[in-house]
């Protein structure tokens, strides 16, 4: 696997079940995955000296994040290397003009956008769907990175002198934001779990609710149908997360990603079977695993750095955090990262399970933020009884 | 972790979730946990240096066996080491003389058993208890090793002749066999799983039932009282599994082991907190997680070595067989040990979740006999729908 953050990490935890050994190029020692797998070589995912190596004797390639060259990929595909997803789908990730253009000849939904190099071509599209509109960059973006909202032309002009050409596209009056996953194996075997609301803060997911509450079956399903077609029509291999808006009108594709995503990491425990499992299962070929849920609800909540990374940070420390934690939510689950702490950082996360989206969805982000901040949310946290689903 | 086998490999697996990383102490690079854990120490558990050296900047040394000697560890603890469990309380689980002592001494139901070094020792307690008598080595036993059924004088003789000094014990007349599993923290605090029935086949745990069918709530609770009690007077930290015979009367203690054990392998999907993550957070001293159950049962079957181990074996080959379980039974759930095949060797178990124990039981066990095997038992398999559970 290609990159040694979180996801990275986890996918080495799920293939410990398989029987599998996961080897991580990492570009450092102390990331994520390296702390933890067996088998890590140190090295840049844009280096072709060092993917070749870590694909020496390896079933298959594969990422934990978009950022390889296609030019490599394509070059380890030539000398005999399995890259899975291949370079032709992960594109699709990789490129968010590639993207458009290819969901807009597939007839499928997204917003209204245009391809803009100059100011004229924005204000030209903006005279259509109306300001602000909202300029990305079509690669190198995620969490909330590259993506800029933009309010008239002298600002188009300073995001495009920095940025060259854009994608630029209707700010969406959206409903809330949801993901629809989906792994497809070479074979094209699908498997579809429950669409998710994704809730983001500062453009960063911090909280995911499964299944997004009060989601009228019909738009489920057309979300589910939607991410089938597109995990067909581009050839993924692996798993596939379809980023939407939520409209009053239906759905719209943001983004894909072309792996394990933040969106799924509640199927660890709230699935039978994990996007970590899923994905290996996927890239290496086998059947895949049951999506049923464990559990009517399941909530993850991003532990993000906050109050307590900080140098001045005065009140309990982590290990301190982690024993309150555990003894007052014995019923959530966390997933620590290994990384040193930094404001906004995903360090890890939690997950909750339960009957009722209010209460675990309010279980899950106390805890997280009492792990991040070292503080109690009076309205979340210690008046409620935390063991509803027994 | 002193021991590089399965019970290993799964606790690696844990720690990734709670930020931790496990140092084990292997005897070979290829055994389980050594295959998957990220800082693997080859060196003999019985060479004081080699634990010396895994000891060294470790907040705490464990055990996946039994077989560290006793001096030892006291030679760690006299040098700083924390040791969990303690030498005091693992000696328990170490030697059947000591724990047949020490149970007796707190009144704890047992069998009737006494000490022998001698046929007229032997031959004295069975004129009590009548024959045939259970002959133990006090040490090095596990999976049916080092325990003999004896039917007279001259049986005795010879095991005696070869073993020295041994434990006898009267001949159980039991219902079945079941274990009580109980994690306690250093400050005190513990944790109790449902009680589980084992099925031993050839002196080997063959499947686990959780919780154990129709086991009186009466006897269930004993059961956990019995653990728990256990478990605090002889100071345990970390997981306890107290092996118990159910007879028409109750239940009697057959022996302890202090670590994760086989009989817990289902709690990994069946229950909130797995015994893998429990015993690491015993031992760190980090509360306990909920031990509820995630479905109503759960049944857990080892894949022992069987006859596709054998070199003349011409069916389906091992990855051909992962396939066809992982086609055939999307929500059975897969743990692979990473070991060279070889007949009654435990390369992995199965866990099925459901509603049902018969069904569910039938589902785990076919599963499992057919990665063994690569024969499907029309008992079984194929007669059945295998989603019940949804």
């Amino acid at each position: 696997m290609i990159g040694g953050g979180q996801l990275s990490r986890m996918t080495a935890q799920a293939a410990v079940a398989l029987g599998q050994s996961l080897r991580v190029l990492a570009a450092r020692a102390d990331e994520s995955a390296a702390l933890v797998a067996a088998d890590v070589q140190l090295g840049d995912h844009d280096d072709l000296a060092a993917l070749t190596r870590v694909a020496d004797g390896a079933t298959v390639v594969t990422f934990d994040h978009e950022h390889v060259p296609t030019e490599h990929l394509r070059a380890l595909e030539a000398s005999g290397v399995r890259v899975a997803p291949g370079p032709g789908a992960l594109i699709h990730a990789q490129d968010k003009l590639v993207l458009r253009r290819a969901l807009a000849a597939a007839g499928e939904p997204q917003p209204a956008w245009t391809e803009a190099s100059t100011v004229h071509e924005v204000t030209a599209f903006a005279d259509d769907v109306g300001w602000p509109v909202v300029l990305k960059t079509p690669r190198g973006g995620y969490d909330g990175k590259g993506v800029f909202v933009i309010r008239g032309p002298d600002e188009a002009a300073d995001v495009l002198e920095r940025h060259g050409t854009l994608l630029v596209e209707e700010r969406v009056d959206m409903v809330r934001e949801l993901s629809a996953q989906v792994a497809r194996s070479p074979f094209g075997q699908v498997a579809v779990w429950p669409v998710v609301e994704t809730v983001q803060r500062d453009g960063v997911c911090a909280e995911v609710l499964a299944p997004a509450p009060d989601l009228p079956d019909v738009l489920a399903t057309q979300a589910q149908e939607l991410a089938v077609r597109v995990a067909d029509r581009l050839g993924v291999v692996g798993m596939l997360a379809v980023e939407l808006f939520q409209t009053t009108d239906g759905v719209l594709v943001n983004e894909l990603a072309m792996r394990p995503h933040n969106s799924g990491h509640w199927t660890i425990e709230g699935s039978r079977t994990s996007q970590f499992e899923q994905h290996l299962r996927a890239v290496l070929d086998y059947p895949l695993g049951t999506t049923a849920m464990t559990a009517p609800v399941a909530v993850m909540a991003n532990v993000l750095g906050g109050a307590a990374s900080d140098e001045d940070w005065t009140g309990p420390g982590l290990d301190e955090r982690v024993h309150h934690f555990m003894a007052h939510w014995p019923d959530v689950k966390l997933h620590w990262y290994g990384k040193t702490p930094r404001r906004g950082r995903k360090l890890g996360h939690v997950t909750a399970l339960g009957q009722d989206v209010t209460e675990v969805r309010a279980r899950a982000v106390a805890a997280a933020r009492y792990l991040a901040d070292g503080v109690v949310d009076d309205a979340f946290a210690f008046s409620h009884d935390h063991h509803p689903e027994r």
